[in-house]
């Protein structure tokens, strides 16, 4: 779909909230949830798990659970009962897991990718691990581009949106033209990544999600996780699991 | 309502859409429509226009011009057929208005009036006309304020969020402490604010609404919109009509 330009739109979804507002059908998605489900997918990709299926419900997880599937998943920060180990991305390093097809569950990242998952949507997942990576995959596609924020509890997230600006900022600078925006809030989103682009670690701790994260002990990652192009992977959503292209 | 930390919160909602996640009822909303609908009401009571009544269905504006009211509005730009004047800040500044009560129908800010007009909530009319005049008077009430950006159609809007960064960075700096935020969307406006308190009539030549503006033949009121405090007027909702508590 080309806009009036003839170029392909490029836009920036603040919260799962807001998606009617954005809905497409044919369009490329990249979908972030910094802190934490899209940066642990990215570190399950470098630690060469085959692949992993993202569920929203919790009755889901039991069920693959007792097929014998590994199963990862949180609530508000805290474990699920019948999940192995929690969202950190440090708990998808372990070797053990190479291979191995795992189960995530998350609080708004897996439920985000059930929602975006319409028509022949193509869905991939952004971290700021992986930014031009997952970049340079959207721009082959030939689509309009959204950038699918997560949130926090379909509020607007700064750790979100920091790496929507920084998306949105690359494909329209390495786009040779194929690209333009005339979206505000990926405007808004650009902007907000040139004010963090020197230090995005030092940025993001004013972030409420940080400090969120911080109460619950859970603060370990912000480290890694603002580390930019550490991979090169691309995990895209294929019908029901996630696998990595790159 | 006191927040943890002994302060009073301050937040910012980006659009209609998002007001569950915000709504109070003891709380002083700023409401903002920069482009056009609270520009234009402070360039009312700036002529000295006695009161408006905001109106949100286009029948009760054609009921109040039976009583003989004088009647403005508009819908995605375009006159109503039943009003003598559009939503142009120009149109409020005609002497033979002074004195008078006027009806208001706008496409974005008289919806978002009524939706935020809520148990005692306390709401009041702000654009950078009279930035400081109503941010001095939302600091006085002792209470969470909330920067509500009428939005354009649900969307995110930049001379809103813009609007809000401002007011937002005028109360954590002016209010004595009283004053806190952990809310991204707070942080966000004001980043955005400082990037373009330089120049905020240059800032806003890339928003969305500027561009329909001019399609529309409308954009003649940039120059005065985003002029800051050149009138003091403090625009509050009281039962059914806004008035210059200023």
């Amino acid at each position: 779909m080309y806009s009036e330009k003839g170029k392909y739109t490029v836009e920036v979804c603040f919260s799962p909230l807001s998606w009617p507002l954005f809905e497409k059908e044919n369009a490329v998605i990249i979908l972030t949830d910094i802190f934490r489900a899209t940066t642990s997918i990215c570190a399950a990709f470098q630690n060469k798990v085959k692949s992993i299926i993202p569920v929203a419900e919790i009755l889901e997880s039991i069920a693959y659970k007792e097929k014998g599937y590994i199963v990862s998943g949180e609530r508000d920060g805290k474990k699920l009962d019948c999940a192995e180990f929690g969202n950190s991305p440090f708990n998808f390093m372990e070797p053990r897991l190479q291979g191995k097809t795992v189960v995530m569950n998350t609080t708004n990242g897996t439920q985000a990718m059930k929602m975006v998952q319409k028509g022949n949507n193509l869905v991939g997942i952004g971290a700021f691990l992986n930014l031009d990576a997952i970049c340079n995959w959207a721009m082959q596609q030939k689509r309009p581009v959204i950038v699918f924020c997560a949130g926090w509890k379909n509020r607007f997230s700064l750790e979100d949106t920091l790496f929507a600006g920084a998306a949105v900022n690359y494909i329209l600078k390495n786009g040779k033209g194929d690209f333009h925006t005339m979206c505000d809030s990926a405007i808004a989103s650009v902007d907000i990544w040139h004010q963090a682009r020197i230090n995005p670690r030092a940025y993001i701790e004013k972030a409420a999600h940080r400090h969120r994260l911080k109460k619950m002990g859970l603060d370990d990652i912000l480290d890694y996780s603002m580390q930019l192009n550490i991979n090169q992977c691309i995990p895209v959503l294929v019908d029901e699991e996630i696998v990595d292209m790159g």
